[in-house]
């Protein structure tokens, strides 16, 4: 399917703009082409401005860098939330996940991204000063790592825990663990040596 | 994931779009979402730019309804191709894909469907009538069958075939078979059947 002849460049241009989203081919991409050429005009005009707007009229929440409708987002706005606890995650997806656990009632900071000298990803390029400077004006009483088990991940909490090692500050980590639901059999041998070792007293298990 | 909270209406709103694709549930839509997020506002504008036109300025071929970007496609408008040959196909994808095997040097029309009165398509909702015409106007000496073989496929292939039979005209069909570079004990008992009583002689086979 890699070259394809057109029989309109009109579709063939469309169809090389959905092959650039991420996880579509261009058979797929062929397919959303056609789908849009059968959809009503005023539906098709719906979605590109549901896309646009989006990229266009986008904020950032200036406490947390979640996204936001407006300056502040609506889970730092939130006086019912526990603002002395916060959970550092790499991206927004992450927030929607953690808040469909529907369990943790914390607030958040979102780095934008992880330390990847591979990918050119420094300190720098992430939203960790701001976090040093929460923890350092005492607002913060617990931070808690939410980040990808991964070497990326791994040295990112490294080196934020480098920086506010000296405050007074309690730092968690997600549990690692056997997964809920999953067979031991088909845990990862690493996965299941580290559930050994942090094992937990059977009272404290939920 | 059916009942996701998201931090931001645009972010849900386009979220909510992307998943109407077809094959493109809501997680695939929130990775979209999120990937749009990070490109520059020109990129996002040329994409929704080029699916924009293509809904609203895309021609069909008079002549083969196949999609366009003028009044005849460019496979009409061919002299070298033999339009004594007439190649029908449900859709205009499967002439890209017939083209793209670059086995076949007739001329096309698109039905824009099949007939499945479970679905609400008669022969009526179709572009039957114009190849019943093109044949009665003796331009056409070969009506290839191109059709998937579904049932619907088969109920199409009949109806055209009761409308045209009187003509002068040679109506053929995709071969089935055993396809190439497959392993026979995987072959559907249907197929292989077909393939058995629809044997060739050996030197017709390419």
């Amino acid at each position: 399917m890699s070259n394809l002849n057109f029989p309109s460049q009109l579709l063939e241009r469309a169809v090389n703009e959905f092959s650039r989203l991420p996880g579509i081919g261009k058979k797929s991409a062929l397919r959303l082409a056609l789908f849009i050429l059968k959809q009503e005009s005023e539906e098709v005009t719906r979605f590109v401005e549901a896309v646009k707007t989006l990229r266009d009229d986008i904020h950032y929440c200036r406490v947390c860098f979640n996204i936001s409708d407006s300056g502040i987002c609506d889970i730092c706005n939130d006086k019912n939330r526990d603002h002395t606890l916060v959970c550092v995650v790499e991206s927004i997806r992450d927030v929607i996940a953690i808040e469909n656990t529907g369990q943790f009632k914390g607030i958040y900071h979102v780095l934008g991204g992880l330390i990847s000298p591979m990918d050119g990803m420094g300190p720098d390029d992430l939203n960790i000063d701001s976090l040093v400077s929460k923890v350092n004006e005492r607002k913060v009483k617990e931070i808690i790592f939410a980040l990808s088990a991964t070497m990326e991940g791994d040295t990112t909490n490294f080196y934020i825990y480098r920086k506010i090692a000296g405050s007074n500050v309690d730092i968690t980590s997600l549990a690692r663990g056997v997964a809920v639901g999953d067979e031991l059999e088909y845990a990862d041998e690493v996965t299941l040596g580290r559930s050994i070792v942090n094992r937990l007293p059977f009272e404290n298990i939920e």
